[in-house]
């Protein structure tokens, strides 16, 4: 990867050039009518095949196979390589390329090559009077929501991230109207408590669903973790109430203006059950992400004027449904499943060997061999690690016979270089027709924003 | 998989009551116009995962990517999986969907899961008095082709295939007017030779590329090797080649007859490369196939009454374009291998090991490390296997290193459940827009031949 020097001076910024001057997709909406409403969902690291796995996940074999929300909006591919010197992105690199239409370096947020500051979607919505907001299950400051509104040259900067959330502002508006997800550690921190000055200027912050659902009045800040939201399949969904709130509290909002909204959703850990090689986590957060696409459909069928564009920005692991030279994928045994490995191990390590056995039967609920058991049972983990090394390599173990009993492949920990889908639904969607590439889409944003 | 009984009784078939019955495509053409001409590309294994390899394949790092001839026409994709206890498809029970509308188990040619023939875009053209045709570099007694004209309970069924081609007639007309692939070993063979006889009822032979360059008169069977056709990284491109000249050959008898044609190409052997986990061979694979989509295109543009349409069977191999947790796919040095290892690893074996390195060397271009040599050098062979055990042995270790250097992942050496794109263009390719069945497709071709 590139290393790239501080060159980004702070928040005080001179936006460039933005894309717009390049439009390979043409708007046709004409200059008279009201821009639509823009819900833009990100499934971090949802490849073709993560959407594959879903379906299968929530069918039933010999059946007709269960639609996904994702089925009837399908109008293309995407291309998602960075401005670097590599085929495969980062989630910096392609949340950047979706909100500003410019490619860049892997780690970049809302810079382009050059670390110069580009112009986002969410900032022109902002300059235009829209109503904005973001919702995510990763931290708020993580590179997606990260690039959708501030500008760094390091996706590693949560601190001065949040920062830049709780201090760059419109006249006395912040950039976002409604912001919700994980990060309350980044806001509220050994060096710095953002959240009183935040409040004492009229920031709602909330910290439970409950005041969420309260909540009556924008602008709301709703940090629900220190870090990351729990995984969907250990904890509860909760991307489907996050997006409900957000367009409930920008709908009155534009009620009252008449001004459209622009809302980024992002399935944040889609990507991270995919880097930790877990089937079963990944399918409950495609669920959770599904989820949330209905409630933004179900919108849509109230307010017609809305625009859904659904998007990866990569896909993540090497995800493939086959594995072994055997022509099976085993969606019911991953839908057995209770836990992800981010549980299943610590709970591991905490209990003798000769407990593990029966600590996993009931929450793996699958068969598996003499041989696989022994192989888990057997695995190296010297005194000498450290914690996090254990975790790993008894993790390594557990993913990879978990792949073998659902036949479910991986070759990487890591983003792979395959073209991703585009779902999209309402105005201008047409635009996304076809084989695209990642900074189309923010271009086509870009444009209808005015 | 299902163990089958032969059920299917010979070539005499009564079809029985066929796809169309159930109509989730809409048919909007109007009666009165003149079907369009069919080429139907299918790109055996060809997930999206291939493209986007290819695509980067024939691009330069830093610079837009090069276009490949999929991307303007790419409209959709498709769900694989087949009438049997599995989600995962075979090649028969694939193109029996796309071949007749109905999904059946794997090893089906063309028959149902009850192993009853099912009339076939091919047949019913025929029974239109449409010209048909279909190429392959594969033998043509292989399950794509096979399927699209012949009704066998299982795929392996090679020689009852050919006799199938040899004997089914319409009148005084085969089943097909051009017939062009790998396979004369299986129309003569020791217990028959069919070709004196298909000769004396008028069929034109040829068993050459010039040969097939001078026909100008159908109907002709073109067998250029006794089996497969060799991989085109080894020896020449070729279904551009025979492509053309099966257009020709047909739009000739069109502009006789005034009947429209259908016409399938297959890429064949981009598979054989996905099952062997070979990327170089898998890329050369799809530069033939995409050149034969050039030439379809190009036929389209002087014959705009012609609808193409590509598509995939299912994905091979589990291939992703990363690999071991680096943030790299190297297309370079994949375009820098000069040969399948369907013929490296013979030239290996058949050398002694202290001359691999050097016979390796020119033709890999690749620079490996110490530690990969040694793992080559030292591969166990054991002097009691069979020759093909070694060949398995040595190609597993050898595909495994060429993985490792230029970062491509594989999860199997079969196939796999992941969606696949639908690429169309031309009169009625609106109706494959969005996420279908791959039997929807099959559907809508029989809908169009009237």
């Amino acid at each position: 990867m590139l290393r790239r020097t501080f060159l980004v001076a702070s928040l005080g910024l001179v936006l460039s050039a933005c894309a717009q001057t390049s439009t390979p997709v043409a708007a046709t909406q004409a200059n008279n009518e009201t821009p639509p409403n823009i819900i833009f969902l990100i499934g971090d690291g949802m490849g073709f095949e993560y959407i594959s796995a879903y379906r299968y996940a929530i069918s039933e074999r010999g059946q007709a196979l269960t639609p996904t929300p994702f089925d009837e909006m399908l109008v293309g591919a995407a291309t998602t390589y960075p401005d670097d010197d590599t085929w495969v992105t980062d989630s910096a690199a392609g949340a950047t390329a979706l909100a500003t239409g410019v490619k860049s370096y892997n780690g970049a947020i809302g810079v382009d090559a050059d670390e110069h500051p580009q112009q986002t979607v969410m900032e022109k919505a902002r300059e235009m009077g829209w109503h904005t907001g973001a919702v995510s299950t990763s931290q708020v400051t993580h590179a997606t929501p990260a690039s959708f509104f501030t500008h760094h040259p390091s996706r590693s900067m949560y601190n001065a991230i949040a920062d830049s959330f709780a201090t760059t502002k419109y006249g006395d508006k912040w950039s976002f109207d409604v912001l919700l997800g994980g990060g309350m550690s980044y806001f509220d921190r050994a060096d710095k408590n953002w959240l009183p000055e935040l409040e004492q200027q009229g920031m709602h912050v909330v910290d439970s669903y409950q005041a969420l659902e309260d909540s009556m009045q924008l602008p709301v800040l709703g940090l629900f973790a220190p870090v990351a939201l729990p995984y969907s399949i250990d904890d509860q969904p909760r991307l489907a109430q996050l997006t409900r709130n957000a367009l409930r509290l920008l709908s009155n909002a534009q009620a009252e203006t008449g001004k459209p909204f622009a809302l980024m959703v992002e399935g944040s850990k889609i990507d991270w059950c995919g880097h930790a090689n877990d089937i079963a986590c990944l399918v409950g957060e495609m669920q959770d992400f599904a989820q949330a696409l209905t409630v933004a459909r179900a919108f849509q069928s109230r307010h017609p004027n809305t625009l859904i564009v659904v998007t990866a920005d990569h896909s993540t692991g090497g995800l493939t449904l086959g594995q072994g030279g055997v022509y099976e994928w085993h969606a019911e045994r991953v839908m057995a499943i209770n836990n992800s490995l981010e549980v299943l191990v610590p709970g591991l390590l905490e209990r003798p060997r000769d407990e593990w056995q029966s600590y996993l039967t009931p929450r793996l609920n699958l068969t598996l061999s003499e041989a696989q058991w022994q192989r888990l049972l057997t695995v190296e983990l010297r005194a000498s690690w450290e914690l996090n090394q254990q975790q790993r390599a008894l993790r390594k173990t557990l993913a990879s016979i978990i792949s073998e009993v659902t036949r479910t492949g991986w070759t990487t920990t890591g983003h792979t270089a395959v073209d991703v889908p585009i779902m999209a639904s309402g105005p201008q969607a047409e635009q996304l027709r076809g084989y695209k590439n990642n900074t189309d889409i923010g271009q086509l944003l870009l444009q209808i924003v005015r």
